[in-house]
């Protein structure tokens, strides 16, 4: 097999790109932010992609109109006035090569200062553009202020990250903004030349759209704020100007910096926060579209990087089928970001950028066994998440030349390739087998499908991750994965599914927030439940303190959480019990930073306690960990937290099962040993078992028709095998 | 040395009785709740105490006036409504034997039925007796409802749980209402002509007042709710109507259920629930008054028992002072009953009820060295508070006879007696060293003086334990401590102090809540460190989510908690500082059950700092558990959590110290063994080293004026040291 694969190549390394092409299968090739492609690339491979910046890279023309740079609101630090004259600075805090805050009369027009204190606007200051100072008078003493400014963006956030991170040299890109007249027509002009003198590209990668996510280093040069989807530096007055026109009302500063939060994805949203995404998404969607038109018309294809300049462009957005794009390329992590790309519509294919990235970080002397090491982990997680929707293409990024020094690495690398072309091959439109089907309820819904509780792409937080490895698990389970807000509930949606299932901290629009108070919502959920639905609830589901409940749907999960106001009740939290199906292969679990304080309603089963080691009660009294309830003719199950983990994963899964009442599929298409999954392809009658681990695993298999068998995996071994019996062998 | 001591006796054992009498120097005898006193108790003790119930106890009156029995609001359990009609049964789940639901049309002017999924309440319903039910009309579908209702408290509950705990089987006794006209004259005729037939009694201790706090037992017999602060026994339609004639406004029901939270001492108090309270604590003021009058007219001492009806008699209430008693009792835990007995005023003595009780459950053959151990382990945690403030007397409880059949037992109880005379010698009246004057602010203030965190009395919650720490160290501190409130701060009642100190969960009366919106407050409090004062804050001080802050003064503490809202923003906790003076004594301090997710601002100095086993970013970044903060001329301390320990209270000692600038007091009457204490009285010129294990300890000693010395303290000794060198050997 061949194909399906592209490969970084450049300038220097043209004939070793060949023959890594050839032993990897590679049928594109591609430059990088930092490499220029061979002059003749379009003889390596069939397909050949250039790297492309909408709004940043043209340095003459950033410089010759500083008017028309980029611009972002941020929040000054919190000043406590001493007396009535209180000066806030700004730009304190900030990386002074970034941030320049814009004391022009239009821009000044949108700043905004604010008693933190008792969150009024304060009218009575005036900016010094010369001290670099706000000045407020009338300022009640031991009160904070701040002062929200708009502030060119004039250095490019990831060419400045690079250019910090990896000691880049290169002259300082200052992102411009086509929402002013002559950027618009500037970056049309200069793409159609571009087009023009570009024969042999055929895949334009947009690297770079409109706008960057918000992304801010503070005044040592370090990250200071980083905010994956955040629309921040989307903002300008213009933009502020034309949204006040169509809206008929006018957006503040206050409605970005958001008391300092930024509406973080982990915020629920505010109306007025979703019509600005709204007027950017269609803004971006129609810019975008007459660029990618022009791509069009030269006879190439479009493809998005789903990494930077991605903000107006969510793919799971409404506008997003409508630009045209052909293609888009992200970088995968794990199981999440797989979905997040293949699970994605209104493209001809996806794209997966593996790691490790081809840089000197990694492939240094003596360090290919950690290279082959990072491309194996990332691999197993990612085809995990394949085996239930293969991308369509993966590929690679960095300097060829630093891995084509590495033997073994090589070898590697040319066998997952070949590898992610028999899965592509055994599981692309032959649905696989689908125990149930399942709604992930937050504030976000289906825009942001598979990208629950991140904040920056891919990063690791204490806080998000016992709720992250919810995703994780279900990327590569044998269910139906849908993702839906709170509207959705409203106007029925839940009637198509057999669970739903909410997660998060308290007050996040993950686990919803005050979208909990909606009677509506509530009266729809636990309808859904009684009727024989299931909810699977982690953390804080439904978590809105009102009316005696910290857990609106208390009733329903059977557990609430003791905030401190009702100690005076009495909790009989004593033992839990054993042996509940949900926990047959995972007697031991592992909560994470799990929530504690939650305790378990009459008629609810405590499947999971923990106890003080402190002095306690007479009685010892536990906190409740996992439990399942009956409601109706329905289900729920809870837990304080799920990482991923292999035994996680299947408790999920078996969790799922128990609260949609299907206990009995749990014996079909099902390998008893949590390392190794299974799925069955009805459209091919073919079985995948796939091994998980880097060790040899036993496990019990049982088909479609319940039947067992022994079987062995070697290490991360898929084997295929056909529902008449016969076997592909296949390993690593 | 004789006196200061009460022990309990029967008419079964007064020979025995004297003999202990003169052992331990006892100058009065008790009877308890189930014994009668020997027909001659005078003769035994110069002081004679018998119990006395004013609102229970005479089953006949009760059973003739079930009219005027007294009255608690409880909830019904929350029902879903499955259709537009609804039945709810008010006395589901609560204890037959306990609790009957007042029908009648005077009572039934107060039920309240509440949409719990929209906090509205509901007026069309129906209640029906035959059937003990509600039935709700027009229900919205899958909403949840409750019913209010007003019920007879039929049983006393102390009563029901010796009955029920101790196998008690004495007539019930169902406590009735002076409110009511009947009862009124009735209690007061009764106490008039027990006083006329009990001619050897010198002090009448009421065991009882009017109202018992409440507590309420569920179907099976077990604790339902407990609230030993809780006024909610105290209602009744009378006191409903005479309220609303004397306040120009009604309650209704929802104002005691409050949400099913019943007004629980952890809520932020509602000025409704204020109101009420003060209404209370002014009719049984004016009503005990009048009994107690009654008392002294007949030449004895009224002493009232804190422990079960005590509604309305809060000891630092406003009233309480007027009412003319003369002695308090109440049983001692540890150091904050003690101080919270000891610091009261309005009385002329105060005593302690030592442990254990002379109960069969202790006094079993063969268990004489668990008794013994229980004596002392309570009487160490106790003395310690006492070489602070001493109580005026100590008595015991139960069964005299059954601890004089222990030897051992008996020489030891002696031997505290003693001590505790040498105590009282020692200390009432010499004002001890004291390094720092500190306010403790919650929403309670002094009327809760030593009673924080506290649900029922000396009862453990493991989400308390982390603050009663607070108190418990506190209790033995060269420090004098106020209880104020929001409303003092408000008043400038904060000059007055060195530091002011707010601890507890967010959200509850402890650590403010809401209180803290309040500008007026936030000034107040910032100006006080500013200038110069100090601030200490425990798990979630000053918490309450607005314009971007959880802790409202995280800019004083210099730390923040992240709710998982501004995870965009990054935290830079990477290490902690070394060596500060805080922690110079404990390393290692014990920070209970402590809050999660607490990061420091800049300019904070981190103290203490955990990090995650887990998977981190590449910097990998710590929760703060401890930080110090300057604001202006003044101090910020910030800890997680502060169990009680001898290092825990030696930490806060220290970070009390350095909070208020006072770093150069440490090595003044001080001991470096955390495991002793060091107290000094001027107006003696006598200091106090106390060894508060069971083991001997070594220390280095410093006197006032800072010149060190090495002592050796034999296992729980106090050594009496003279200023001027002399030493008075003394211990046991």
């Amino acid at each position: 097999m061949k194909g399906r694969v592209t490969i970084p190549t450049d300038e220097s390394f043209a004939e070793g790109t060949k023959k890594i092409a050839a032993l990897w299968g590679a049928d594109a090739v591609r430059d990088c932010d930092g490499t220029k492609l061979p002059a003749n690339a379009g003889e390596i491979a069939g397909k050949v992609y250039e790297t492309y910046f909408v709004t940043r890279g043209d340095v003459a023309w950033a410089k010759a109109h500083p008017e028309e740079l980029q611009h972002f609101f941020l929040m000054s630090e919190r000043k406590t006035a001493q007396a009535e004259t209180l000066a806030l600075f700004p730009a304190e805090g900030c990386f002074s090569e970034q941030v320049k805050p814009d004391y022009s009369a239009d821009a000044l027009r949108y700043w905004q200062v604010i008693d933190r204190t008792t969150g009024r606007e304060h009218t009575a200051w005036q900016a010094d553009e010369v001290k670099g100072c706000v000045v407020i008078r009338n300022a009640v003493p031991w009160h904070e202020y701040t002062v929200s400014f708009l502030a060119h963006n004039v250095w490019d956030s990831t060419q400045m990250y690079n250019y910090i991170t990896n000691g880049w040299n290169t002259e300082k890109h200052s992102p411009y903004d086509p929402r002013y007249p002559l950027t618009a027509r500037h970056i049309r002009d200069v793409l159609e030349g571009w087009l023009k003198t570009h024969p042999d590209v055929t895949v334009v990668r947009f690297t770079t759209f409109l706008y960057h996510f918000f992304l801010v280093f503070n005044e040592e040069g370090k990250e200071k704020i980083v905010d994956w989807f955040g629309y921040n530096a989307s903002v300008s007055p213009r933009a502020l100007d034309d949204f006040a026109k169509e809206y008929g009302y006018a957006l503040t500063a206050e409605d970005f910096v958001d008391e300092g939060y930024y509406n973080s994805p982990h915020r629920v949203p505010r109306q007025r926060f979703r019509d600005y995404m709204d007027f950017i998404m269609r803004y971006v969607a129609d810019t975008v579209k007459e660029l990618i038109s022009l791509v069009h018309a030269y006879g190439k294809e479009a493809m998005m990087f789903l990494g930077d300049s991605w903000i107006g462009t969510e793919p799971y957005g409404k506008y997003f089928a409508d630009i045209g794009l052909d293609a888009v390329v992200g970088s995968v992590g794990g199981g999440v970001t797989v979905r997040m790309l293949s699970d994605m519509g209104g493209v001809k294919y996806v794209e997966g950028r593996m790691l490790p990235y081809f840089f000197p970080d990694t492939f240094f002397a003596g360090n290919e066994h950690n290279a082959v090491a990072e491309l194996n982990k990332n691999w197993m997680t990612a085809r995990r998440a394949m085996m239930r929707a293969p991308l369509e293409r993966i590929g690679f990024g960095g300097y060829l030349s630093l891995a084509a020094a590495f033997p073994e690495f090589v070898k590697r690398a040319g066998e997952v390739c070949e590898e992610f072309r028999r899965i592509y091959v055994g599981v692309k439109g032959k649905q696989p087998f689908c125990a149930v089907k399942v709604a992930v309820l937050n504030c976000w819904g289906k825009l942001r499908s598979w990208q629950c509780f991140m904040t920056a792409h891919e990063l690791w937080y204490q806080q998000a991750y016992s709720y992250q490895g919810i995703l994780e698990a279900l990327s590569g389970l044998p269910a139906e994965v849908s993702f839906i807000d709170f509207d959705d509930v409203k106007a029925g949606a839940l009637d198509g599914f057999d669970a739903v299932l909410n997660a998060g901290d308290a007050y996040t629009a993950w686990s919803g927030g005050e979208m909990w108070l909606d009677e509506e919502v509530q009266e729809k959920v636990r309808a859904f439940v009684a009727r024989g639905g299931g909810f699977v609830g982690v953390g804080e589901p439904t978590a809105c303190a009102k009316q005696g409940r910290f857990f609106q749907l208390a009733d329903v999960l059977g557990v609430d959480e003791e905030k401190g106001l009702s100690l005076n009740t009495d909790k009989y939290n004593i033992a839990a019990e054993e042996g509940h199906f949900i926990f047959e292969d995972t007697p031991a679990p592992d909560f994470g930073e799990d929530k504690k304080n939650v305790y378990a309603l009459k008629g609810a089963k405590v499947l999971k306690i923990a106890f003080s080691d402190r002095f306690t009660r007479s009685v010892n009294v536990g906190e409740v960990k996992a439990a399942a309830n009956n409601y109706g003719n329905g289900r729920s199950f809870y837990i304080t937290g799920l990482p991923y983990s292999f035994a996680n994963a299947r408790l999920l899964y078996r969790a799922l099962l128990w609260v949609s009442g299907k206990e009995d599929f749990v014996r079909k298409n099902f390998s008893t040993n949590v390392a190794v999954d299974c799925h069955y392809y009805a459209a091919s009658g073919e079985y995948a078992l796939v091994n998980n681990t880097f060790e040899e695993q036993k496990t019990t298999f049982y088909g479609a028709a319940g039947a067992a068998r022994e079987v062995t995996l070697s290490p991360m071994q898929i084997m295929w095998l056909r529902a008449d019996g016969s076997e592909e062998a296949c390993g690593n």
